[in-house]
């Protein structure tokens, strides 16, 4: 595989917050401090920011005295526009050396200083939702290894959250697995990944495929679903990277008390059953031994009691391990993975 | 909807064939002359240029004196490369204040001298590859109209030739009917249209919605398919396509012959059921009206006798209109339509 058909970060970080002093405006640097805190060396907060990652101050100064790999922004900046002082700080960072990463909507490129500072300091300015050049379209031939890739009826149901805690699970379990990035967020986390919904359509499950290629038979390649292929909007993501997945498990996420696509409020969604047949029926096309190894529910909505009833219920009803991945984690679906690998 | 959301093309087209002897690379020009004479002014041949498109040849002095709008590049060079003598043709046509049309892969604008000749003549630049910028994502909204989409369970099965057969047999039935092009031949021959494969993926379906808005209620929109819900590579671009387009109607485009997918060897065809039925499955997602209403079958390789044979056996199977569209036209399917919108 070419080195330019994926982003790939150079590590660590160091997450520029800003003024930033709401937490859902922070979910990115939130999420790498939680999910890969090895890669982050501190937070940049500017006077007047009451938000606290729980990692050390470090100035631009500072982190490029130390090996800094890169200025990470973490937050979405307030009514869109980014402010003069954070451009001062992303030059002063590609002036030492220090990458830029950025998920913003704008372009790093689109700004000459930022552009001079970085060819000074021979750093990169990288956008995470620029997709890499060059990918292939998708050749659905079979590989080796085990991939697993989460579903669901909908977007924003869990889809990162559940195969970053089966990763993490099957991790501690002793297996050999990769956690797979698909949106900017999760490239971050693993330092490389290609967003999927940003690539050219006649590429889609060409950049699957490049994702998650050839591997050891034992390994797993946990990977980050997007979109539905029942949604709207977002289908065709999510169908191209089923079929360039090529998964042979996958896991449905579901909020039980979701009754129509976030956004889309003349939209109902699909039984849980019918996301688990459609899956089948339509991923069969590139891995015929796809099917369905576990349900992650979101059951934030629920008492204790309800909760368990709700659980108990679905793993009656579909046979499989079913996990709120927030409170239980995802042991039992890995679990469930590795008896199976070893026939148990 | 905004203008620059679908690629509009000035007519009439003078069609650049150079010195192209071969009629496969001359596919889009000869369809050109084929599906819109009267837009077509002439064409332009070099010396030893073998082919003959049977409309007058004209020069791009001559063009410039009548009220030629485009200059399109209707074949596809000999290893790729552009000769020097069309990029000389091609700035001549763009300082004379015509348009230059192309799909090529190489894009016009890389080219300063024909950049600079579009600036000098106030023409434009157009690829047809590159779809228009401001797409939206999908809004799954119902609209009104009727929509019918070209589908199959392969590329280069008959989707475009299908969708052109089915419009004029409409139009020439009297009904109010649109061709609505997907792919760069049929953008040349509709005037404009969305090159569907070609957009991010995220607005595949906005940009169907685009294509196809709403209208009358007895307005037939005849949608080019593109790709397959069941392709490896395509599977993406076709599925938002379906879920955009929100067809009230499908026609299956179908080779009785063809037992694997064109170009992947190792990839069996689903079965017309399977095709007919997945189709419905996923396309009530946006439709719930959906169904189909006819197969366009390609018989090329078949017998007079095995031909009739197979077009009865499938309509008994089906219940529905089949026809081969390059023998029978669409006529049939057009009849089907209309008996349907009247009741009958």
């Amino acid at each position: 595989m070419s080195e330019t058909t994926r982003i790939r970060l150079n590590a660590p970080y160091l997450l520029l917050i800003g003024t930033e002093s709401r937490p859902t405006f922070a979910k990115t640097a939130m999420g790498l401090v939680q999910w890969c805190p090895d890669k982050v060396i501190g937070q940049l907060r500017f006077e007047g920011c009451e938000l606290d990652l729980g990692v050390p101050d470090v100035s631009v100064t500072e982190a490029a005295r130390s090996d800094c790999g890169s200025l990470v922004v973490g937050v979405a900046p307030v009514g869109g526009k980014v402010p003069d002082s954070w451009w001062s700080v992303m030059e002063q960072a590609a002036r030492a050396g220090i990458d830029v990463v950025s998920g913003l909507h704008l372009r790093l490129d689109d700004h000459p200083g930022l552009v001079a500072a970085a060819k000074a300091g021979n750093a990169r300015l990288i956008d995470v939702r620029i997709p890499p050049a060059d990918l292939p379209v998708g050749s659905g031939k079979p590989r080796s290894g085990r991939r697993i890739l989460t579903v669901g009826a909908d977007c924003a149901i869990g889809k990162k959250y559940t195969a970053l805690a089966l990763h993490r699970a099957l991790a501690r379990a002793g297996a050999d697995a990769t956690y797979r990035a698909t949106g900017q967020t999760g490239i971050m986390i693993a330092g490389e990944g290609i967003p999927i919904d940003s690539v050219v359509a006649d590429f889609i499950s060409g950049a699957a495929e490049v994702l998650s290629p050839d591997n050891q038979p034992d390994h797993f390649d946990i990977i980050e679903g997007q979109g539905s292929i029942f949604h709207p909007g977002y289908s065709g993501v999510a169908l191209g990277l089923l079929h360039g997945s090529q998964p042979d498990g996958f896991v449905v996420c579901h909020d039980p008390l979701r009754e129509s696509v976030s956004g889309w409020p003349h939209f109902g969604l699909p039984s849980l059953e019918e996301v688990m047949d459609a899956h089948v029926r339509m991923g069969q096309r590139t891995n015929a031994r796809i099917r369905c190894v576990g349900i992650s529910v979101n059951t934030s909505s629920l008492s204790t009691e309800d909760r368990a009833t709700c659980l108990k219920q679905l793993a009656r009803q579909t046979g499989l391990p079913c996990v709120d991945p927030l409170i239980d984690g995802c042991d039992a679906i890995a679990r469930h993975l590795l008896d199976e690998l070893t026939g148990r």
